[in-house]
């Protein structure tokens, strides 16, 4: 499998996996534009908002919905951001259809868009199971 | 209503809506970071995503894609990001839930948080009159 969503969907990848239904799974994002930022990815690859059916995209959100809930109450985040892109144009780098979900903690912790190092994933551990912890 | 977003649903205050279902409306955000910019409420009056319950932002989420197809056809934008924002400390500054549809045409004409000018209702009626046209 080349693409590397699936990969992490179907575990031959690591990732900090923070939250999984039947639907989508979440993992940290390498690239921590904030503390706790998450990516939430379809099981089922998918590219963009072109070729997603409605209803996978729907689904997606509904487990955004729980993770902007958890990262917000275990890291004490007041604000939250989602984010989507579709298209090279939009700065997509990842054609699995993801949605980011961005903890925030100040009005100036943010710019997109995000040319963050990459963390090791090990380095994440203790973070994602903060995350995981809570409530 | 003090609320912006629930005049615009009741259609108490004037707005350039490009799409509506039974859970959610799409209408020209005034202010356009980029041509077509497009933001999506649902009907129902929910403030963010502490508040909103998960199947409401799944419609609106759904509504989105179908917005963001609209808006990559009619004005052949090669990209499209989706944004939203919960809290002040992530940049809300209507309290009213909301998905912006962002249509992309280049890497380089999108600098959040976005500063432009509002554009008075009116002079966006032939731009939503081109979007609701298509296909």
């Amino acid at each position: 499998m080349s693409c590397v969503f699936c990969r992490i969907v179907s575990g031959e990848e690591p990732s900090q996996t923070i939250h999984q239904d039947e639907h989508a799974i979440a993992f940290l994002n390498l690239a921590q534009a904030t503390r706790g930022h998450t990516l939430v990815v379809p099981r089922a690859h998918h590219r963009d908002l072109a070729d997603i059916p409605v209803e996978v995209a729907a689904q997606v959100m509904g487990t955004a919905v729980e993770v902007s809930r958890r990262l917000a109450g275990a890291l004490r985040a007041p604000g939250v951001n989602l984010w989507h892109a579709s298209g090279e144009t939009a700065w997509q780098s990842v054609f699995h259809f993801h949605l980011h979900v961005v903890p925030r903690f100040e009005l100036t912790d943010l710019t997109p868009p995000w040319t963050e190092v990459e963390h090791p994933v090990e380095s994440l551990t203790g973070l994602a199971g903060e995350i995981r912890a809570w409530p």
